[in-house]
């Protein structure tokens, strides 16, 4: 598969004038060819630009047309077939495994939008006919919809090569809303970033688009997001990455003379609780999965379960024990780069140091470059709730176990923790009353919450919440994961007393579009 | 009517510590009795706090309790009866009739978001159920409910002493998507607060609530906005009035250590653009009802037309010319204060210095204080277009008609307008083909567009959007008017694998609220 460094703008492919970055081969540290070329921001202005004019007819176009553009991205996706699995494999040192599966996430997701788009209830349909007699005053006809607020600028991340990248869920959702999508890759994998990106490129061709649509930007890291963000031609922002990151791009967005929506998913704890009732099974299996949820992907996960609070006492001494030799047994994966990597160790050296945290255990490092052993930590309550050192993230893998003594101290303790994406309790049916008198306290915290499950492996689908309160991202209100993640990109519109010539067709009273519609607050669901 | 003077915190009457003000007759600028007594930043805390600690269980009642709760205020506030109409109209100088009006409509609205609440939509349940024999990867029952942020900070208006105040839309819709709301009165109507605050806190105890649900705060201005934002029990903030303030609270939110939505409705043109064909009927018709739109509650309207663009020509200059006639027949009426009405003074002579300002028409001075003569004025498009005094706001009677020589330069000045709530088209059917070459412009720019009709007189209903794009709000994304406003205060969080007896009775499967739900992305509608 050739490469060529270069940025795809609305269909061209554009050296970059501002120097070159390389990928590297993080199981090796060896950079990778060919060099990639960064943009300079005048060369970002002309992405946004055709962006801004690709916004006018793409917004309008019919849902079967969005629909099979969806579609024809995630066909053009595999047919890059092993070219593309090997690229991600050398770029992020990612297993072939893994990422198969989040090919088949990625693909899986953006024909999932395709479908909500054909479906339309994102549309917001809502018809108050005339009521002439009405008195004292006759009411006219009102009409609702969601429009697409405009262009999107996406950042890549770097833990999800695919399905948080350039056709990720922030671009399936937002091509899916009616928004082009000016999307900046991630530094440490760009020959994936290019080979998915002319996927998209080439599916915006197909599909006879406006080739501002799309557009693939390399660029020095800050300072073009920055400039991205700042750009006017930009209406909303979607990013996953680190709280500095996406604080920064919250700031840009917020000092903007016409400030901009940021959807920004930076950091997660993901605590895990533990009831006494689960104690009473097999200690074993229970440390294992733990060791497992915590090590899989190197800990490179969003919802990597950083925090369980075990109980105090024998059975939860016994659990602790296993889960030191479970993490003693486990040995190190090459992380997605040598800069994670010391990030992760400068962490767990951090976290080591603090008073009352013990190791529980250490296990081996991977044969390659930056596999560093997986390590888990040991402290008591008092010691957490005092020490904002042990409520930080560590990415990677790595995770700090607490010991608690009574509920009473479990939910003093979860109202002391900032947002989270996640929350998992563990329990058995004798824990019921304990767990409904924590659930309160954890639902203000958090996006998710699982019962004997683990947080990593998000299911795409309709009822998940990726998200949660700040800091865990920069908006609770929303997911950036599942269908629901289109509602970031749309804002509603009334149209009051149109004729139906001048009406949107979403909004004509022959529903052309067939879409579903509340008529005086009743659903008039005529797609089934 | 017996008026204390004091805040409502909780349930109790507190006299403040930091101050008094009084309301004031704008007609005649004489103080009215009691003085009020305003809070110091740390009384304001055991507002907040209470409202904290009320979120616990007021979040979680059902419907039919938070229902119940709105209409008894609906029916708290009528039972003042004439004593709340005769306390406004002295406070605020409207006409008995407007106000009278503006109580059906806050009533009317307390009541549809009661239905809202039964009719439990808005809660937005979601669920994925259980695929245990799914390959590869089995599913997992997943469940999606939205719910309430915390609570609200909601900052009454002046121009809507009932309809955007203490129980007005941003408190109905917070109250209805269950969060505990800390009301900040408005200096210029402290009597209709208090009158109204009270009718609130007696449905909170006579529907048996944590006190804390509701408290009405007295303080000095913006100090205590600041203060009220900034305070970490607060999750939201909906707010109506200038962009000065309206800006100064979301730099506050967005400063904060966890940032949180403002919902802040600031300032807004509401062009209206006269297409030919309008003018071939009586155009001294027409002229009258821009008129009337203009001087209605003497301009003080979010909605009130402040820019008419009419075409060149003779027919534009008939038009103009009646336009000029009315505007001279037109007298004053009281405005809210002697502030606002000196701001709309300074306004207008600004405005008529610009280069290129003429007038059309000045009416007469009422015979009160604070009644200024409305005044029309013209200019041509260039003009317009390169000068920002012409695009901003005078809140009051006052407006500005710009000439158009064709549609292409109305589209480019269309372009240049900052974000809108409305946009007016008047049009007949020859006009179809001009008006939708200028639409797609216009919806980039506003949140309701109408035919044929005037932006003032905002009907509360499912379909209304009462927002628009900064600087028209802070928040394009949703509505402060009408049903869809529930969503502001709302987020969504996901359940995985929770037993059912865990899990919250609105997600669990005997779906004791009788709630609409979607089941595997097919609807479950079962309440209708």
């Amino acid at each position: 598969m050739n490469l060529t460094g270069h940025s795809i703008i609305a269909g061209h492919s554009i050296p970059g004038t501002a120097g070159t970055i390389s990928g590297r081969d993080p199981a090796t540290n060896q950079p990778l060819d060919p060099a990639y070329s960064l943009l300079a921001t005048d060369q970002l202005a002309v992405a946004t630009a055709a962006a801004a004019e690709a916004h006018a007819t793409f917004s309008a176009l019919p849902p079967s047309v969005h629909a099979q553009f969806l579609e024809a991205i995630a066909d053009n996706i595999e047919a890059l077939g092993a070219d593309l699995i090997e690229r991600a494999t050398q770029e992020t040192g990612l297993p072939t495994a893994r990422l198969e599966g989040e090919r088949a996430r990625t693909t899986g997701q953006l024909r999932l939008f395709a479908s909500v788009v054909r479906e339309g209830a994102f549309r917001g349909i809502r018809i108050d006919p005339a009521q002439p007699g009405r008195t004292p005053t006759p009411r006219v006809d009102i009409r609702q919809r969601q429009v697409p607020l405009g262009p999107v600028a996406v950042f890549g991340a770097s833990n999800f090569p695919l399905a948080f990248s350039n056709a990720g869920g922030d671009t399936a959702s937002a091509l899916a809303a009616g928004c082009p999508v000016v999307f900046k890759a991630h530094n440490a994998h760009p020959g994936t970033s290019e080979l998915v990106g002319r996927a998209v490129s080439d599916a915006v061709r197909g599909a006879g688009l406006h080739p501002g649509v799309f557009s693939l930007v390399y660029g020095p890291g800050s300072e073009i997001g920055v400039a991205l963000v700042a750009d006017p031609a930009i209406k909303a922002v979607g990013f996953t990455g680190s709280q500095t990151a996406g604080l920064a791009l919250m700031r840009t967005a917020a000092a903007r003379p016409e400030p901009i929506p940021v959807y920004a998913e930076m950091s997660s704890l993901n605590p895990v609780i533990i009831f006494a009732g689960a104690l009473t099974d097999d200690v074993d299996a229970l440390a294992g999965d733990y060791v497992t949820s915590v090590t899989g992907s190197s800990g490179q996960l969003c919802t990597s379960p950083g925090l369980l609070f075990a109980p105090t006492g024998e059975a939860g001494d016994r659990f602790v024990a296993a889960v030191g030799r479970a993490a003693s047994a486990a040995s190190g994966q090459t992380m997605l780069s040598e800069g994670i990597a010391s990030a992760w160790k400068k962490g767990v050296v951090e976290l080591a140091s603090q008073d009352g945290v013990t190791v529980l255990g250490t296990g081996t490092d991977g044969s390659s470059k930056n596999a560093p052993a997986p390590a888990i930590y040991s402290t008591e309550l008092p010691d957490f709730e005092k020490n904002s050192a042990m409520h930080r993230e560590i990415f990677g893998a790595a995770s700090l176990v607490i010991r608690y003594p009574d509920v009473p101290s479990l939910i003093h303790a979860v109202q002391q923790i900032e947002g989270q994406l996640t929350a998992t309790l563990h329990l058995r049916d004798q824990d019921h009353e304990a767990a409904a008198q924590v659930l309160p306290a954890i639902e203000q915290k958090v996006g998710r919450i699982l019962v004997n499950g683990w947080p990593t492996g998000v299911e795409v689908g309709r009822a998940m919440v990726h998200g949660g309160p700040f800091p865990a991202t920069s908006d609770s209100r929303t997911t950036s994961v599942g269908t629901l993640a289109i509602t970031r990109f749309l804002r509603p519109v009334a149209y009051q007393n149109l004729p139906q010539g001048l009406l949107p067709p979403a909004l004509r009273d022959e529903n052309p579009w067939n879409l579903p519609r509340e008529i005086d607050g009743e659903s008039d669901i005529q797609n089934s």
